[in-house]
């Protein structure tokens, strides 16, 4: 089982700008039509686990979008809106608790998304697996990717492509 | 002319540790004895501008690294070596101010480095190119390599080179 973290961000590290937003993901042209290698990662993994931010802003995108069971990380969500029921659980601890929960639900290989969900991942040496898609612009400010860390993590380098000579994404697995 | 960043940065973002350290950068094994592209990139650039940090940092490699003029952003500085002279000028000013006194002098092709006058450069929009080499680690603090700007730049992804399965290396453009 593994803990993936698949996630666009800009050259200078962030993976939204102050206000939240994210259209300048979609900026970069793509004549290619690619998907950026999102339909054989999601194939990939058994269930996500994201914070209660990124699964508010994925609301606001109208449809549900992941066919996957979503756990979402909150202490302060309590019933989970009817239209998503079975799709969608609230659950509460440390990392290392929710990998427990989804493991013990029989969920393996995990997505982890969200700024501070992934901040805490890493904090815990809990990301295996380390999926990242730089995207050419310096935002210059908004929130970050990266949180401090007490140790460095060594990851090492499993490949990289490049989708429409513009976005560079790199497969990073951690070195333990 | 150009002005062109090449630099090492970890996955999140730092060029140093806490202390000043960069033995991290050596941390990959180099199978192919590869120069990571350095001595094309040299041959590219007439001059370099560093920051007085990465300036006394090149000192305590002791024998001096660079052939080409180099320009040491310095207020505070005076006098340079007597094994430096020819080699070294300290020079002082905003970035633009920088770019005139080394474009006066003949050099058009710029190196631009050092974590505070790469910043300095990107503040007032004066980075041409940036040549990032990615190496597989979080380090969780230190030195960082970017700061924070007032308007997002867009850049244009030129072409990225891996060297030895392990450093990602990307070339970016301006896209004014």
């Amino acid at each position: 089982m593994s803990n993936i973290v698949y996630i666009a961000v800009s050259l200078d590290g962030y993976i939204a700008t102050t206000d939240g937003g994210i259209d300048w993901l979609h900026d970069a042209p793509n004549p290619t039509e690619s998907d950026y290698g999102w339909s054989e990662f999601i194939e990939r993994i058994d269930a996500l686990i994201m914070g209660r931010n990124t699964y508010e802003k994925v609301l606001t995108f109208g449809e549900w979008p992941y066919e996957k069971q979503v756990f979402v990380a909150t202490s302060v969500l309590e019933d989970v809106p009817s239209h998503l029921e079975g799709k969608v659980q609230f659950i509460k601890g440390q990392p290392s608790d929710l990998i427990a929960e989804a493991t013990r639900q029989g969920y393996q290989n995990l997505y982890i998304d969200g700024g501070i969900t992934i901040q805490g991942f890493l904090a815990a040496d809990l990301v295996d697996e380390l999926i990242l898609t730089h995207i050419p612009v310096l935002l210059g400010d908004g929130y970050p990717l990266f949180g401090k860390l007490a140790d460095s993590l060594k990851f090492r380098h499993a490949k990289t492509e490049i989708y429409n000579d513009i976005l560079v994404q790199s497969f990073y697995e951690r070195q333990r």
